[in-house]
């Protein structure tokens, strides 16, 4: 049986997802960088180097999806805590989005599987690091993909 | 930590969802309006008159959706209790629809955020308000939308 | 008030369905396997024969997505516990499919209602049946879907 402690823990990481997908739908960039604690770490989808940090992550997302509608779906989180502040999630990831280039309207839908990491900050879960790794992505035709 | 009290009453609160959802899918109407408390107010997309009471709300559903096929997906509920009775969410929506136009297949496909409250009710957690807010919408070219 | 046995079997549940989902979209088909109790039944869409227990089912899924691209989505779990040992859900489903028919690429999309239910083997939750029930399908024009 799950102890209460972890149940809880559990649900506090399920709604900072929540809470993180949502901030960067609403592109709500101080909320965002909230979500990640100071040593978080992104790595990249192809090997290049990671981003560290709340400031360089969302500064870099920022950029990127800049102009650009996203939906981001994250589904059946897999969250196992392994001690009193840490814990890792994986998660499936569908991503939609839209965006101009020149005056032709273009779309991006991914999929993957998120693979996380938490820590117990202060009193609060926060992202520690994320992988993404794609199972399909697909555009429409002529789309320069935005995002990394 | 979340006390088992709030553990308990989020978990209740997403099952409702999920029959409210379900319900609405497969056109089961006395289960949607069941899960409604008598002075919910559905609050329209656009500023119109806001719906009242599960009498009212289940009616202006089943009209819009009779003979389409609906799906609707709802993901990474942000659950909040604010006392033993109250309680707001917010989730991630995503609703397919399908539909004939005279001889014309068409379809409806939308993301956007639901920010809904919760009351507890005899006991039991039911719907006391809801709002969407959208983030994109599709449409087969010259589909009219049956939904507001 | 769910009870804190009930939260916890809830939870375990859901990352039972998580952890199949992801073995299946990876084809880790021993893990997918391991999720399923001995006498796990999976009842045909059409009404065929059912699937009976983890090498059959586990054998007829790899060899109808072999070489297929799959993604699965499970959304709005809605889980009640029966008994100590026993219990039944029901979630919303989306699936996704890319495959070649020669040198042409196909795609298939389905949505629909999981009716499963789930049984305690020696301290750990398993599948012990389940039935999908389908609310909508559509395929790329010209493809022979590779699933039942």
């Amino acid at each position: 049986m799950l102890a209460l402690e972890i149940l809880s823990a559990i649900e506090e990481i399920k709604q900072l997802m929540a809470r993180r997908i949502r901030a960067l739908d609403e592109k709500d960039w101080e909320t965002y960088a909230a979500c990640h604690a100071d040593d978080h770490v992104s790595y990249a989808l192809k090997g290049g180097k990671p981003g560290v940090g709340p400031q360089v992550i969302t500064e870099r997302t920022r950029r990127m999806v800049e102009g650009v509608t996203t939906v981001h779906m994250a589904h059946l989180p897999d969250i196992t805590i392994l001690s009193e502040n840490e814990a890792e999630g994986r998660w499936v990831l569908e991503d939609r989005l839209w965006w101009k280039q020149g005056d032709e309207e273009h779309w991006y839908c991914g999929y993957g599987h998120y693979h996380d990491t938490y820590g117990k900050r202060g009193g609060r879960w926060l992202f520690t690091s994320r992988r993404l790794k794609r199972l399909r992505v697909e555009m429409s035709p002529g789309a320069v993909s935005p995002i990394d």
